[in-house]
């Protein structure tokens, strides 16, 4: 029973996943929510390797975060200069963070072959780079890169790094299985190693290329390590880094460490959820501990002992990290995230009055067809305002059309023209857009804001297109969310069609709706 | 260095994987497959519960098989009733193999609760049916149901059920982590006991609750177990079972132990994706040793430390299990990643010469508007083709409208009209569509397949759709990859556009042009 500090690298080993790329504001979000959930510490980016990663250093400091410490990203100082005239580190003090995660080389072959320098250059570049940092005055985390394999190959040499850092002051020293090769056996002989030469705090980065990252993060907290990196949903380079997602309860539940709070454990599925949607990439249902099957029972012999005893089939209990039991005959689940929401939004509403039973089916007839108000509070919210509030839409739409022509040599046309009742009054009228969807909203704004001048403050933030059953290509039904902001607060709505235009004007519409609504209300 | 038996029950335990269900020519497809690669036994399905199974244990006695034999599984006997008397036990003998894998509970708490039964009753059951089961000839493995969570329990008589099926007489007996939750100590602790007190083979059934079912079973091969269960791809109920793709390359290339042919671990990657080809799945690009990621590289620095040694960053040579190194052309790479692509294509460039360098400016322009590449290869060939190959383009756009209505209480409508020079002809059409990419799709197809009937077999598989700078709202540019597949290989395309129209047409003539260009190479 320890603390273990849980340093989240999403943002920067994470973005190199193939297939991920996250905006600057994706990332502002991402350590919102990582700081909230009480994560130790978020790694947000390699401030010299390119201009977004900065934007990020630089937006973040505009926000008060209650638990997590940002981290810049970077190298030691390249071989033969001087470490303050290194680009590299200059970008790390200039990100204005507190804790600099810096790696060095650990393996000879790295150094000579891919570095192209001296074993001895190799140690001063680490002691020198640690050095500087600390004496700016930052918290400096010591990356030891490929620590296992060059144990493997040179442990005299490896073990120099790591007191070369030592020397430099660093704070952690976190052994990192670049490769992702090593054996959860190796893994604990060399942490035991290290731990009796060694006396800073150290840590451990794990890659998922033998799939045992998460088994070897084990190894290594067993082993005495107490700072444990990894990823949301296990993204990374190649195959990915150990799953935070499965590190973390396994640790919490099944070795009683402490990580990041009970009460946040228990939003675990949420946040895997929730960046799976940022990255826009589809959530894998067979995730241990956060999956949509992960708890999911087909008939027969395990649901009968299911509810006899649901430890029959379950080896914890899917609440503790906010997934849920699924009998998949029957699609009850949803039921008390939802209860959670209203109870959020102060509707308390009483499960067994009639029109809170429709309000649930409609839900539920909804998400069945891919709606899905994780990522768009404020459709979910003018849902139940509609149900509920004698809710008045703001207009109501008449008709559409939407032309998109594109001709050999001409830039590409697109005209939205649209009719609409706005209290009482029909306005009738057309714009141009770039692309069929600005052109909507052009159109939209237009006949709006003689009615609602509040409209000219919101801003479109973010679109997202997924496809939803994929095996039915270009015919599929797609989902798409709509993010918007007025410069104070931002806000999701969604919208499915098989039509991607309709889709967006669902979406557009609440987005506008919801704005106003919140406008009004204050 | 130990022949360590496989067992692969991707038929059976990997189709009750939510979302896999696998044809009987399905089964007998990937059945005939295990067997050409060397496995030793192939569990074919449970012939008791469906009458699927039944007609694959039909079907594949039509087959000679050169290496596995083929299991049919089942439970024990019915409490009190006789063993001969027991439909389960009848089927099982039915299904005419020589391999019967029969599971029985280990947990006293499972006997007493999911079964109403004696722990008596439970012994004799297990008693008798492994012995009427061996009386007829058959190759008896005894799968214990839960049997580390029963140890944990009442470790005494899980180890009397294992007792009872080596007095029937079974062949091995196999310790199942059924709920998939234990940890790799626990497991190397318990099979080290059971091995100290059973003088029977013993095997390891793994699931993946905790994200450690490939570490579990490793760690029971270390304890000495010698038959080891799994599936490919890691399908399965839940979290799934122990994935045999990276099982296999462990216990073989880490560890030195006999497994399947060395011959036949070249061609672990084609049968991942023959598997989740058939089983109608999308391959998880980052699976460990087997994904198209798992050997990608998109770091600047670790491209250039890979073209001066592979070990840098591979933990093993992909070629040992059929897997291809793959450089990701990307924002994040340097030209180092560009030249490696250009290799693998057979285009030798001189850097030196003015056309590279045009070629090297387009594509930073290109990646600069938005482009990625990383995961549009199609559009990255083409664009090569085009500026170094004489490529022609099979068609000719010379003008397109698409026109969306969206009228009350009426479905929307879709519509595209194209014009196009195909080989010297004019061909001006129109379709509809569910949404204007599919109308588009379909007017498209409907021009071209007259000249090219390949089309036919082309079928779009994905779909994204991201906005790359998202202050710009609805008028920001947007970014689309399309996925292509033909049944029998996949590629990816992209688009960039103000307009999402423009861009998803873009990306939908390359996917087809691309198509095009690979069917003609064959």
């Amino acid at each position: 029973m320890a603390v273990v500090e849980i340093y989240d690298t999403t943002l920067r080993d994470g973005s190199q996943g193939e297939g991920i790329s996250f905006s600057a504001e994706d990332k502002v979000k991402i350590a919102l929510k990582l700081d909230k959930m009480g994560f130790h510490y978020v790694e947000g980016g390699w401030p010299g390797s390119n201009p977004k990663d900065m934007a990020f250093f630089q937006r973040i400091k505009n926000h008060r975060l209650s638990h997590a410490r940002i981290a810049a990203f970077g190298s030691t100082r390249k071989p033969g200069i001087p470490v303050q005239e290194d680009g590299n580190i200059q970008c790390i003090l200039a990100a204005g963070v507190s804790v600099a995660a810096i790696f060095g080389k650990s393996w000879d072959l790295h150094v000579t072959r891919a570095l192209g320098t001296t074993l001895e250059e190799n140690l001063a570049m680490i002691e020198e780079s640690v050095g500087y940092l600390k004496s700016r005055g930052l918290m400096v985390i010591y990356d030891a890169e490929h620590f296992f394999d060059g144990f493997k190959a040179n442990a005299e040499y490896a073990l120099a790094t790591l007191r070369a850092a030592v020397r430099g002051g660093a704070d952690r020293l976190v052994l990192c299985d670049t490769n992702g090769g090593s054996l959860p056996e190796e893994i604990t002989a060399i942490v035991g190693r290290v731990k009796e030469e060694i006396p800073v705090v150290l840590g451990i980065h794990c890659h998922n290329d033998g799939e045992l990252a998460v088994a070897n993060t084990l190894a290594a907290v067993r082993a005495g390590v107490t700072h444990v990196q990894g990823t949301i949903n296990g993204y990374g380079e190649r195959c990915g880094n150990a799953n935070l997602c499965s590190v973390i309860p396994n640790l919490t539940l099944k070795y009683g460490h402490e990580t990041i709070p009970r009460s946040s454990l228990a939003r675990l599925t949420d946040l895997s959820r929730y960046v799976s949607e940022l990255a826009n990439l589809h959530p894998n249902p067979h995730q241990p501990f956060v999956g949509a099957s992960a708890f999911a029972h087909k008939g027969g012999v395990h649901v009968s002992a299911i509810l006899k005893d649901t430890r029959t089939y379950e080896h914890i209990d899917p609440a503790l990290v906010g997934n849920q039991r699924r009998v998949l005959v029957s699609e009850l689940s949803g039921l008390s995230n939802l209860f959670y929401k209203l109870k959020e939004l102060n509707f308390n509403l009483d499960a067994s009055r009639e029109e809170t039973r429709r309000f649930l089916e409609e839900i539920k007839e909804l998400e069945h067809q891919g709606y899905m108000f994780e990522g768009a509070e404020g459709s979910f919210e003018l849902l139940l305002r509609r149900a509920y509030d004698n809710y008045r839409e703001p207009f109501k739409l008449e008709s559409l059309r939407v032309i998109i022509e594109l001709k050999e040599n001409s830039p590409v046309y697109s005209e939205a023209i649209i009719k609409l009742t706005v209290g009482g009054q029909v306005v009738h009228t057309a714009a141009e857009g770039n692309g069929p969807v600005n052109a909507l909203d052009n159109a939209l704004r237009k006949a709006l804001e003689v009615f609602y001048p509040d409209i000219r403050r919101m801003q479109l933030t973010d679109y997202k297109v997924r496809v939803l059953d994929e095996k039915d290509g270009t015919a599929a039904v797609v989902r798409v969310l709509i993010e918007t902001g007025d410069g104070e607060r931002s806000w999701g709505t969604v919208g499915v069609s098989t039509n991607i235009i309709e889709a967006s004007w669902q979406a557009l519409v609440d987005s506008i709706a919801y704005g106003l609504l919140k406008n009004n209300g204050r």
